[in-house]
């Protein structure tokens, strides 16, 4: 089983799995996927992934065979497991606790596709709708606190496989990134009464060279700060704090978006690797007012140095006005999206 | 000139810096370092730098001209400039200023040589004594608070030339990961009247198990907490906030140190690439009884990936244990060291 252990500094956690671990030899400094040619995660090769967690399938289609349209299985090397109590304890001056939780895979697409951005938008959807399932289903655990859906894309954003997939990574304690948001916005709420989020939709809205898409639920844009080139966040306009509490509508419309945007991105920048994340609020609350759930999708076309592991600080060569106003006018043809 | 910009809701500075901006389609996948053959860095190219802040050289000779040990020279894309005001303002609901603050070059060495560890110990205590000097140079400086030393060593870990050299970036504002750090260590000091670094230190002497190194005056250890594999922290066994205020003894020892558990690092994962950077406490005091500047050295044989970026949890593949005894276990014959 893996461990949890806080830096007593700074209060980060670290998960130590060593079940994952590899002799100091076997590091590769080669970043590309393996293809192998064999892909687990293509329909037929149901059996070469841990069995399913659950899946979308046509109706006489059995579990772990063919007829699924989206299909989730446990990691195959967890960072952390569902067994056991969590333990937390100390070890003179360091904190640990098991390292309990759940690390899932989303299968994207049964045929063998790598870019989100190519599938139907009606796929899309159903993936964005397995989110809140796994959500759902996952915040009934008393022992985890906290769900973080996320996309590795291209060996250089930390992909090992090819075909289209996300993870989900519920944890028992608020990752460090979250607690942070939700301290900050906290504070802005205590001190303006209003939703920071809320309020940066509302100046991007005015100003709008930092615009890269709005719809009427939806509204992207690449943040102030932004802390990488052409990073975009994803935020509903309606004030939500919980990404599984997203209607069925907004989930639609929702397909459409992060279509367009991963599709502008594709052809703006080449293909280029990337990571998107979903930030929503932890388990132990159904609604708050001062969060706001949002998803940052990170391209990850320049390195990060040792300046930025050691200070926090980020060094962006591309203000986001610029970014956006190049994503902006990235022409993306929807017509025949939803027709299909 | 480039801007600071604020996240308004984790309070993390960004710097846009488009002066080193890139038009869309420049951004290379390909993370090699360039090897065009010609090095700026090596004697007899001083003239392919921008002219030098200060050096270490011969008696008889001129600056800008061979003759040097070890240079120091600006940055020639410099994310911060030395010049103007820092003009702190709002954008509605977001925070900015100048991008005022210094950013320099630390070239290692005459010869090209990519690899610090095979410096003689005598350059590489120069290198230590330089980034002393800077500090003790820059501090005075009012309008800036605090200066980072760190290193990039291979293009995976950011570096763009192969020349052994260093960088320092001082900067208008406290980097977050050091403010974080001297937070956490008030907190732990306002607990307990002690130093959170001096007590990790006994704890690490007592135990052994992450222990790398110990000399009369530092120690080498993985942490607790290891973010990454091989992860490894050089502290100075006596308490001192301040990597300005290291005495010249403590120089001649470090020098040692760090070019045994380079040489270590090197052996171990076959000349990994890597990142240090020296934390230290920011110029507004002099000495803190809570802080202990340290050296973080940080090899990049892993991907950082979405749930990292998302989260803030690292996931570590190799215990610090299993690592510092790997470490441990790898010999260097430091014999003919200090006979040059």
């Amino acid at each position: 089983m893996s461990e949890l252990r806080k830096d007593p500094i700074n209060g980060r956690w670290v998960i130590i799995a060593r079940n994952r671990a590899k002799r100091p030899e076997d590091f590769s400094q080669d970043f590309r996927t393996e293809s192998t040619g064999f892909c687990p995660f293509c329909t037929g090769h149901e059996d070469s992934t841990p069995r399913e967690i659950m899946s979308y399938r046509d109706h006489h289609a059995a579990p772990n065979h063919p007829g699924w349209r989206v299909r989730v299985v446990p990691n195959k090397f967890p960072a952390l497991g569902v067994d056991g109590t969590i333990d937390k304890r100390g070890d003179g001056i360091y904190d640990l606790m098991n390292g309990v939780g759940a690390h899932e895979v989303i299968i994207e697409c049964p045929q063998h596709e790598s870019s989100m951005a190519r599938l139907p938008v009606g796929n899309i959807r159903e993936v964005l709708w397995v989110y809140r399932d796994r959500l759902v289903d996952l915040k009934r655990d008393q022992r985890l606190v906290h769900g973080l859906v996320f996309k590795n894309v291209g060996a250089l954003a930390g992909a090992s496989l090819d075909h289209s997939h996300s993870q989900l990574i519920v944890t028992p304690v608020v990752p460090i990134s979250v607690q942070e948001e939700m301290d900050g916005a906290l504070e802005f709420f205590k001190y303006r009464g209003r939703c920071i989020y809320c309020d940066m939709i509302q100046q991007e809205l005015a100003t709008h060279s930092r615009i890269v898409l709005e719809t009427s639920s939806f509204v992207v844009f690449c943040p102030y700060a932004s802390r990488f080139p052409f990073e975009m966040w994803v935020l509903p306009r309606h004030h939500s704090s919980h990404y599984e509490n997203i209607p069925r509508q907004a989930i639609e419309e929702m397909g459409m978006v992060l279509k367009t945007v991963l599709t502008k991105l594709e052809l703006a920048l080449d293909n280029p690797p990337f990571n998107y994340i979903i930030h929503t609020a932890p388990f132990n609350s159904t609604e708050v007012q001062h969060y706001h759930w949002h998803m940052e999708i990170i391209p990850r076309i320049t390195r990060v140095a040792g300046f930025e592991w050691g200070s926090g600080f980020y060094i962006n060569t591309v203000a986001p006005e610029e970014a956006a106003g190049f994503l902006r006018d990235t022409e993306v043809d929807t017509s025949s999206w939803n027709v299909a």
